[in-house]
């Protein structure tokens, strides 16, 4: 049950955020761009209390949220930069052509509308109150209600503060930005099935993303939901490269396991190779590397909980051999390291789940042909990577193939942990990685989820966005009729 | 049920659409395009035989055929100009900067997978077997599976063997095309539920793309449904447009509202102004016009049964006038015209369903007051239509602003029908007129619907697709670094 007080709190945000979608739908790209950019400057001066304020909500080391702000406040600026371009707007023009009778149709994108924002836990700046999803909602042209992550209340507040100062700094109106703390469960799916909420954003378990992509389908209006779920982040290891360098790569797999106590959605939690002496090698120089893995406190104790559970269930399924393990911890998460053969894990369900924290399955494959059968079996994942020669790539190419179809982004060697913030990141995936494969929820290209077109037809130049007028005021590159065009129309040609 | 001779079939088509979707992840854009080319070359030289089928099939006049057909051929054409360019793949570059420790990543749009296809029955050529939904999956890489609508099972036949004949010529899997002549309800939903279809593109009613919605979000791995539902497309005319124009804009209505004998998506069913003498000479010019027009066959006995059967309970409806009624004749669409006030639209539902034939309301308003209240209440339409002066829009910001959020193209004057097959056409609408309003149906960005990203991180050049390799051979404009750029990228950068 959500409290009076907080069922009244939310009307009131959600009746502002709708007042303020009809202020957002009138600012240009470059007027919200200068206010993301407002927010990245404040955020930047937060300095030393914001990090000592998470450090001690997470757990998370000073250095670790240093670089997390750093990257937060990159994400405001770079895709303020790439809002301000037009690239989201995709405007397009066709002139009047009085010979076939039709008229001047121009089109560009516009926000959805209020977006609703879940605040992550194992990210509290990147991926919280002040993170990416806000970030592109607000270049999109939407207000934005965040429901926030309750691992870290106070380093969100501060969050929140900034971007509302921001706001009020502009004089725009305050209903772009609200922060909702009361934070059940009932809050969450009241907020998705409110009817003015015209889409979601969230980062978490499969769990709570499906449910709420079925509350926002079987709303009477559907909307769309951006869940991204995790996944467990296949490396394919493949023979020459295996043999060549076993040491090296169980080296870096362990390091991306266990980097920030596995708490990452990239998390490499499965590793697939032909069985032989070179996964022996591989295998015992895992075992090496876990040793040498200190543990760590995990984010809150119901992370460390979930880990503990979910690792056990994995370990006490048939078949499986624990091949390293780090003494456990109360409170950490210490590393583990199972091994399995390919048809156990094919026919056992258990095996794909992910465990959230630093575990990891290793499993064997009796020839390239199970490597395949295993591509096929998976679910769609955030990452695959390929761990291989050149020569591997040429005598495995049915199965690289395969693996396009169940991933957003597919590495040729290194790790997968270490989202980049640019345009090439794809940070989603097939089902049930994310519930939305064609949507990224990092990099500019995460402004993309938010919009939708609108075509003007006939309408005199005076009433029509500055993104669509004749002179181009704006100087963004157009598609008049057919061709790019980055200048403005000439008075003939209108 | 679905019979079991029926059943294998699908399967068998499914499968080779599954087979056929690994060979063109591997097609280039301008392969595609070249396919799309031999298609629209191959409609084009169908000749005669084609539109008396049609004509015999579906009542539509032979003149609207041919016309239909020019624009399916064109809509070959220019989606297959549209996927050349490159504009639908995205590709985006960040090169490897080794003072960041970041790696190469490239990303770019490849198909869903097998994509699903409803034939509709009121364009027998443009949006059936051979129509954009189908232009647009293939131009995107996804293999279709068509389910023929039921009206036109000739002509559809037809069109099916020209997109084969095509695909066999070029030496490619005949999986890419497979046409579906099994019509029951029971093979949709089983198709729309099979695990391997990826997306669905619908044109239709309300229950039928709603079904199909609901189908594909409640699957294991849900998919997106594209369906079009048609709306009630309104039409604001305002105070100083209706005094200087009443007989004109009558004229103007009717004609575009019995185009067809109504039976366009883009039908303008409500017509909303304010009540006084303007109005009056408006509704007298209506009564004229719809005497002038010639009932005329509708596509098929169902059309024209359900026609009669909501446009009879629409003119019972309490507080009903009927204004303009021309006689009925048996399977014939007869235009009628009705009239209420804006306090009974806003409360009686029935009066906001479409009926789907030439059939108006007119709205009388009170003051300026309702007519935002309507704007307020609409749900998502297709189009709205604001007849109006350039004073009219001026005194009308805050409705026409609110307008916004209920249309996919807003216009200032014209009518509706007659949608452009062009880059600047949004021919999709917030729900119910479609069930993603982020999307267009008709013009090449229709193509947008059935693509997802998928980035490649580290990869050697020899193992990326052309669209991303550095020599850039298909010579298309990429973002590389965050700008964007059309040329190669030199050996020393990468």
């Amino acid at each position: 049950m959500i409290e009076e007080t907080s069922k009244q709190n939310i009307e009131v945000r959600i009746q502002m955020a709708s007042e303020a979608y009809q202020f957002l739908k009138n600012t240009t790209i470059k007027q919200r761009a200068a206010l993301m950019n407002a927010v990245a400057d404040r955020i930047e001066a937060l300095g030393e209390e914001l990090l000592t304020t998470a450090h001690a909500e997470t757990s998370l080391p000073l250095a670790r949220l240093t670089g997390e702000k750093a990257r937060t406040v990159g994400q405001w600026r770079s895709y303020a930069k790439a809002v301000a371009s037009g690239i989201y707007t995709e405007p397009r023009i066709d002139l009047a052509q009085p010979e076939k009778q039709k008229g001047d149709l121009r089109k560009y994108n516009i926000g959805l509308g209020p977006v609703l924002v879940f605040g992550a836990s194992n990210f509290p700046f990147a991926f919280s109150t002040a993170g990416g999803d806000t970030a592109s909602a607000i270049g999109a042209g939407c207000p934005v209600i965040v429901k926030a992550h309750p691992a870290h209340p106070k380093t969100s507040q501060m969050m929140a503060d900034t971007i509302s100062n921001a706001v009020k700094e502009f004089g725009w109106p305050a209903g772009i930005f609200s922060h909702i703390t009361e934070t059940s469960y009932e809050t969450g799916a009241y907020l998705t099935q409110h009817k003015e909420i015209q889409a979601v954003a969230f980062t978490g378990s499969f769990n709570g993303g499906k449910a709420l992509f079925d509350m926002a389908s079987r709303r009477e209006n559907p909307i769309p939901v951006f869940a991204e779920m995790g996944s467990i982040n296949p490396v394919f290891a493949l023979k020459n490269l295996i043999e060549d360098k076993a040491e090296a790569l169980a080296k870096e797999y362990i390091s991306s396991l266990t980097l920030g106590v596995g708490q990452f959605c990239t998390n490499p939690g499965v590793f697939i190779a032909l069985k032989g002496k070179s996964l022996d090698r591989f295998i015992s120089a895992v075992n090496n590397e876990v040793q040498e893995v200190t543990p760590a406190h995990m984010l809150h104790n119901g992370i460390y909980e979930n880990f503990e559970k979910h690792k056990t269930t994995a370990i006490t399924q048939p078949d499986i051999e624990v091949i390293a393990s780090k003494q456990q911890e109360e409170g950490k998460g210490s590393a583990t390291v199972i091994k399995t053969n390919a048809q156990n894990f094919l026919h056992n369900p258990v095996l794909s789940e992910e465990v959230f924290g630093p575990f990891g399955i290793i499993v064997t494959c009796e020839n390239q042909e199970e490597l395949v059968q295993i591509a096929r079996h998976l679910k769609g994942q955030l990452t695959i990577t390929v761990a291989a020669t050149s020569d591997d790539v040429r005598e495995n190419a049915e199965l690289i193939h395969l693996l396009k179809d169940k991933c957003g982004r597919l590495l040729f060697n290194g790790m997968p942990t270490g989202v980049e913030v640019v345009y090439a990141m794809q940070h989603g995936g097939p089902f049930p990685s994310t519930t939305d494969a064609r949507f990224t929820s990092v990099g500019p290209d995460a402004v993309k989820r938010f919009v939708r077109p609108i075509s003007f037809q006939n309408w005199p130049d005076e009433f029509l966005p500055e993104e669509l007028k004749n002179q181009n005021p704006l100087q963004i590159s157009r598609i008049v009729d057919g061709e790019v065009n980055s200048g403005s129309l000439k008075p003939e040609t209108v």
